[in-house]
């Protein structure tokens, strides 16, 4: 009986190959992770069933580790400062992983129990039904766009010099692309919290 | 001398082909716009320098028919919202255009003529100067993100039965991608006016 070609293939090796080619290249492939991996593209499907569960495990891999966060006694304002920091710093950690995860239903307890949690919190600050849905998907644009921000150039707006003066005010200030992104998310944050206090939904 | 194979190749046909090309997929190749236009992939170098001079033309095409809106004389917040709104309807026409925009430095005059008035209409809002960066990049987190939502599926979440009770309430009212993209850019809107003025830079 021959030797098995990879004796170490598992779902984890499969999940976390992915993740490195996502970290690197903005996305991945079944050919691509066999190659990494040295094995055949047919022994990937002993493990794996598809493109979609690959991307399902992977969100649960990135917010396993950080994103259950006690918020129980917590007032709603500080509730949600907590979920949305701890989603924030998970795919933080993995900005070129956004556009994958957008496209595909959320099937991962672990993430749906974060939006549980944040749902739960805007009922308490009043928000009315029909609008949770709408402030679920403003809190992933906030948190999934200051991410993606990660993956924007150094140099995001190039003004011709003498024109556009309050940009080019605003380009006075010396930033970084991480400082960049990080203030934008404390501001939206900051603001979004602000914003549902002063609408008064209550 | 033999006729040439494509008389009408220009930088229009070009740009306006990539621009097809990304709506249907997500992504553009030379190869693939040669391949549509039915020309060689050298000649297209006669029109374009490379990969990026076709982004920044795209990104110049989509802003150019609508992002210039006369705010002069109105008041700071509804300047904002004014351009706000303009910004979000041009790229929702194209929101696979949003990762290959966001990684490339904005050079298009109006673009930059946008955030230009953004950020002028954030001073007068009374924005701290070390501030108003972050405020233009929540501005396109809120803007690209909700444009970007638009390429999510229907059904963003699939929490199982009987767990998750908020997440369900939410979710119980109906919604499709559409009105849960242009709800989440409203309230982020409403959010991002009121968040600013309650935060009283002034």
């Amino acid at each position: 009986m021959p030797r098995p070609r990879s004796p170490l293939l598992s779902v984890e090796a499969i999940v976390s190959t992915a993740l490195d080619l996502i970290d690197e290249s903005g996305n991945f492939s079944f050919p691509r992770i066999a190659k990494r991996l040295e094995v055949s593209q047919s022994s990937l499907y002993n493990h794996i069933q598809n493109r979609e569960h690959i991307i399902e495990l992977i969100r649960a891999q990135v917010f396993a580790e950080q994103l259950q966060v006690p918020v129980e006694d917590l007032p709603w304002d500080e509730a949600l400062r907590a979920v949305i920091r701890a989603y924030r710093d998970c795919i933080a950690a993995h900005p070129r992983l956004v556009p994958l995860i957008l496209t595909q239903t959320v099937e991962d307890p672990g993430a749906l129990s974060a939006y549980d949690t944040m749902a739960a919190a805007l009922e308490q600050a009043g928000l009315p039904p029909e609008r949770i849905m709408a402030a679920l998907s403003l809190i992933d644009n906030l948190v999934l766009g200051s991410a993606m921000e990660l993956t924007a150039p150094a140099v995001v707006w190039a003004p011709p010099a003498g024109s556009f003066p309050a940009l080019h005010r605003a380009l006075d200030i010396p930033y970084t692309v991480e400082g960049r992104s990080e203030a934008a998310f404390e501001l939206g944050l900051e603001v979004f919290i602000s914003g549902l206090r002063a609408l008064e939904f209550t």
